[in-house]
């Protein structure tokens, strides 16, 4: 692969406009539920998200113009698919290529025979190293790894604001993926979506100690695809008004203070009460929709034990130490100081016992192969715990062994990485190197 | 048994005052969530329900006094309650007592020695034949039978309007349960509750055509209580004042005028949007609560695809042909037009087969064993199906076998009735005839 990919770096630039990027997976703390423009994919409401590590979790984009190239072909995770089909992704091609087409004419006379590069055509290859449409958001690294790639490859000098308004008409919360650390998604006012665009609360440097457990529930793809689900919300929903107009605007200020002041108290109780939220105007939806499952019910209620607990010393509140919140799926993301990752591993596992595991059975370490996930480091100290002498716990029956298939340890990471031509998803001859039937 | 109950019947008056009611449990379709005055329990909003037949689902209850009594004493299904750690019980007593003393200043003056009725002790017991607190409303039948018994006994000529407001005291839902057919319970405005109770709309003649099955998910008891939650409600769900303030009062107003019109298309919409946001503010609440389990969702979906069917042979849509709701628990309750059960029974079958069939069995008549729950007719001309040939069905495993584990099927039906004395509960010694260790 490596030899491959090194060919590939020898290819002259003339022959070769290719760029690779990774870009990260981010999960709203304040939701993002409702159009007030379908086509432009403008919001009812501004949303706050944070970005995850994509160590852990990423998509990796390759897109590679040629002029040699007949057609703009597009493969996600090895399988062809048609790019008409797909009116968000013409969308974003369509505009990096005005974008161009405008540089171009800047640029001096290209010589006979010539096509300028907003012609040539694109081959692009797309991988996630997690499942797609599972409720994980693998649209918004998507859309924001194609954002990035088509322009680096279109060699158009556009800052992360301009590359969020192009990535949000792909997906909306792709906005998002363009900035590390903590990132709002400013609603905007202006018809025409120009600052409707993401912007940097702080970045992934900001907040170290704050780390991520992702509760992968399930895989199957989620019953109702979030496009047409927040459409008949916004149409159907009486409770909705509210959350736009009122509550959602106020959790936005205090989302944002709680990060800067980094209270996890605040960010924590904010976070659940708006996914709680989001969920409840999904129920009050008609027909209704239903993200959530008994299991996503169960973590739900052990969150709120855990962060009911007293010091067993003192008998003092131990206070709010987790904060779940699931977006349109079943898969739990749980927020926790570094500090507290050991303890809420060991209690959700007693209460979700991995698959292979009896009751009273020693799981540690790596039950739930938390780490085996991705060839990459661990987020936390906490691998040095795994290590340490296996333990024995009393798994409490609550459900069905394997109703928690996977836990997938994360941190807040950076945004889009530019990856070597090494990294290329393309072989020599411009199709994908992992090729599906 | 008999026997038994003619020699009480056989007791002087002089010795015996007793009664024994059976009373109806309504289910509500606008529903009742939240009180402005817990202790008067005074509602946020006006809430409508159908009072459901008392030949399939009842509460009998059989209140005697005597003079003899030590002690009030008080058996539900066969085991004896503390009533001092029953409030609510010692709220409707008391009120009913006072009541009777009042009367008693207008009475002519007592023989030497003789106890005022307003001090005899009672013995109450109180069957329901259906599970206790499993989401089908047993409190609302409970507290009704209790309010019609004891004012029986005390010989206060109470009307069904005044008896609501003192069954409400017991529980809210309680006073609609005063009437058959379909019932408002008016929030009110009065700071002390007069003018907080239960009106008919139409009486149970009305709309002979309206059937009820009553689909039982789950008999375990429900986790979070309808008292403490909807307290919770109140006190946490930023959405909950919309529907309070808006949304509900608007609903109250559709749906009596759907119900006089006997309109289904109008009370089946209103009727599954209302639960669905009542389950929504449960969901908005922090902590959450939830009552719904993924069987309660499995029957909203196939209701939903139930409504969405076309004739077959025109390709017109069928329309809205059933309407489900669901209160504080997992069962669901399904409203149906007469001519329509046959074939949402089969649906039903279809998608949540019984415990003891396989795919592709033969399983009419009777699946659910849904005539053995009571000994009472059917409600409507079903039975005759029933009867008829066994049909064979491909069974859609969606769910495991069992999930939904019986079918009730009910219609409207008329408020509390007097029972003979034969009918009582108690022995000619006062115990229950039926009690349990």
């Amino acid at each position: 692969m490596e030899v491959e990919g090194a060919q590939i770096c020898e290819l002259s630039e003339r022959e070769l406009h290719e760029a690779t990027v990774t870009t990260p997976v981010n999960i709203a703390v304040v939701k993002y539920w409702g159009k007030r423009n379908n086509d432009l994919i403008l919001p009812t409401n501004s949303s706050i998200s944070c970005t995850l590590n994509q160590d852990h979790l990423n998509t990796k984009t390759t897109v590679r113009a040629s002029s040699s190239y007949t057609d703009d072909r597009f493969w996600l995770n090895g399988i062809e698919e048609t790019i008409s089909n797909s009116p968000r992704l013409t969308t974003v091609l369509v505009t990096l290529r005005a974008i161009r087409k405008e540089k171009e004419k800047t640029l001096g006379p290209l010589a006979e025979g010539e096509k300028p590069l907003s012609e040539w055509k694109l081959h692009i290859a797309s991988e996630n190293n997690f499942p797609t449409a599972a409720g994980l958001a693998s649209s918004s690294s998507g859309y924001a790894a194609l954002a990035v790639c088509i322009s680096k490859v279109l060699e158009l000098d556009l800052t992360a604001s301009e590359l969020s308004k192009i990535a949000r008409r792909g997906s909306g919360s792709a906005c998002r993926s363009l900035y590390g650390g903590f990132v709002e998604w400013q609603h905007g006012v202006d018809p025409s979506g120009e600052d409707s665009c993401a912007v940097s609360i702080a970045p992934e440097s900001h907040w170290p100690e704050l780390e991520a457990l992702i509760l992968v529930v399930s895989d199957v793809k989620k019953s109702t695809p979030s496009t047409s689900g927040m459409s008949t919300t916004v149409k159907t929903s009486e409770l909705f008004p509210l959350r736009v107009n009122e509550v959602a605007p106020k959790r936005i200020k205090q989302m944002e203070q709680a990060i800067l002041e980094k209270d996890f108290n605040s960010f924590a109780t904010i976070a659940m009460k708006d996914s709680n939220q989001f969920h409840a105007v999904c129920l009050d939806t008609f027909p209704p929709i239903f993200y959530l499952n008994d299991v996503s019910r169960g973590i739900i209620t052990l969150v709120h034990r855990f962060n009911s607990q007293v010091d067993p010393a003192t008998g003092e509140p131990l206070g709010i130490r987790a904060a779940y919140t699931f977006d349109a799926g079943a898969n739990a993301v749980i927020f926790v100081l570094k500090n507290n990752v050991k303890e809420l591993v060991e209690y959700i596992a007693s209460h979700f016992p991995p698959a292979t595991l009896q009751p009273t059975s020693v799981y540690f370490p790596d039950p739930f192969g938390i780490f085996r996930s991705a060839d990459a480091p661990t987020a936390s100290g906490f691998e040095e715990y795994l290590k340490a002498t296996p333990k024995t716990f009393e798994l409490l029956p609550t459900f069905e062994p394997g109703s928690v298939r996977r836990i997938i340890h994360t941190n807040i990471g950076d945004g889009p990485r530019n990856k070597p031509c090494s990294a290329s998803l393309l072989n020599v001859s411009g199709m994908p190197r992992r090729a599906k039937d």
